[in-house]
């Protein structure tokens, strides 16, 4: 921490206030605590002994943000997560999507770039056959047709046994388990792809929607003087045998929204081109995407971070 | 933030990641958000994003945090507070309390100093007359006579109409809400003053007693091997029309753990003696205490910071 918090600065800004306190609580950390979690425990220490130091941060201000996260983790559950919407809002998912995969940027010829999970991701989505419809229960004339092929970001050749999830809200702005009156997983499907790389599949073209604001989210947003949209998208998780899982979103380059998402998780390669598509009766719009996947072994030579093949199905820091 | 960020240390920071994200985020802010309300939010922005830059967190590794968080809040309700007690490990709350009540610090002839409010207050403890106990249903050798004078900490005057708010846990280290044995609203009590200030009632000698360990901040305590206790320790709040409160605590000087409070919060003037009392058939030992206030308009003259008589009643920031 020394290297980030000069002696200076801790000095000007602890002569109100016990100069001892953070090293006090930074120093209880035990002998057996692992290098990391001390790594980190004592650098969010620092933050947010500064944060609350420098705002001269009240009891009362406090019990506000305290609130504000109780609450979020009494409204999260299996259909919700109320916490990572009020991360969202704050950059945090973003910025950690960021970091983590960092190799996956925008650059050509490179893995398909990433976005963040949000908090809508279901696990166990319906596992369909290529060219199935993902939709039910809606009549819509932005019916699109999504095709296209992964492959190994390096090699070129096509990913076999690729499992692409994919899922987006109705047009009504709402995913379904946000909506009584949609079917249970409406929207979703894992597609699994052959020997030749292709996927193709029917959904629909989205639209932007708030980010729900009944909660901390919301309250947070109406605070900073924030709307609560994001613009139209699609997520997808990518997995496949032996390659760096890839979460990501597709964005309609026509949305509204793409330039102050409420969640800032827009990047430029992420954004797509609908085209109109005619002579299929099962479609109005064209949406062509191949995804580029690097195996662990490519990945780790072009980043520093990023999970490892032992670290993507589990969590680096046990507590 | 740029007081407090110097140019140089961003653009070091920054050249591995977009170096403009963090000013996007805080810049999304609108022209609507109160002035208090944009320098928290933007200053908190830029403490958190830094510190996910500076440890590189991984998506991985903020999951483990966001999952403590939302645990802590699904914990919560009117008997817990879990969030409170993460904020508690990490020293936050004692902090918070220095800097808002930094007034009352352990200077002689100054108000009685604070200490943290804990997670386990509850309201509407039972109204009690003077020379009552609060202790119900329990066998013990450490009955305690407590009494003594509030005072105007200026004039030294008796407070009258002040009502001290007590609480403490049963000799097997939990307080009634956690433990199906005692009765409701044990070992908690509210006594109020008459025209001599005085006030006097029977507890017990408490005892050190871990914190909760079953939740998240039992696995942060446990992640970063700091043992969960809290020394001996009896909690007060201090109220009286026209003067400031005191939320406070005080501490068996026989205790264990002074030194190494798992939440810190232990301050030097509020470590009292607990002396052998002979020749009354209802406790064996005797604690003395005058608490001393402030009025508003002398707390004011002594404090930049601190709660406002507008505010003690309610919340300075909302959200």
């Amino acid at each position: 921490m020394a290297a980030h918090h000069p002696v200076e600065a801790v000095d000007h800004r602890s002569h109100k206030f016990n100069p001892h306190f953070t090293e006090t609580v930074i120093n209880a950390t035990g002998p057996n605590a692992t290098p990391r979690v001390r790594k980190i425990a004592a650098s969010l220490i620092q933050h947010i002994h500064d944060f609350a130091r420098e705002n001269e941060i009240t009891i009362d201000e406090w019990l506000v943000g305290l609130e504000l996260m109780n609450e979020a983790g009494r409204m999260s559950n299996d259909r919700r997560n109320e916490g990572q919407l009020l991360c969202d809002v704050f950059g945090l998912e973003s910025l950690v999507d960021e970091i983590t995969y960092k190799l996956a940027s925008d650059a050509k010829d490179e893995p398909t770039a990433t976005a963040i999970l949000g908090p809508f991701w279901r696990e166990e989505a319906p596992q369909k056959k290529m060219g199935e419809t993902i939709v039910s229960g809606i009549e819509s004339k932005d019916r699109t047709w999504m095709h296209g092929t992964v492959a190994d970001f390096r090699t070129g050749s096509p990913v076999e046994g690729a499992v692409l999830d994919v899922w987006h809200t109705a047009p009504n702005g709402l995913y379904e388990q946000q909506d009584p009156d949609q079917p249970e997983y409406n929207l979703r499907g894992r597609f699994t792809t052959g020997k030749d790389g292709k996927y193709d599949f029917y959904c629909l073209k989205p639209v932007p929607y708030p980010i729900p604001f009944d909660g901390p989210a919301g309250k947070v947003l109406q605070a900073l003087d924030r709307h609560p949209y994001r613009p139209a998208h699609i997520h997808f998780i990518l997995t496949a045998p032996g390659y760096k899982p890839i979460v990501t979103q597709l964005f309609d380059r026509q949305s509204k929204y793409l330039e102050d998402d409420a969640v800032f998780a827009v990047k430029e390669s992420l954004i797509m081109d609908f085209k109109p598509l005619e002579g299929n009766p099962q479609a109005e719009f064209d949406l062509e995407m191949d995804f580029k996947m690097a195996t662990f072994e490519d990945a780790k030579k072009h980043a520093q971070a990023g999970p490892t093949e032992e670290s993507a199905s589990g969590l680096n820091v046990k507590i």
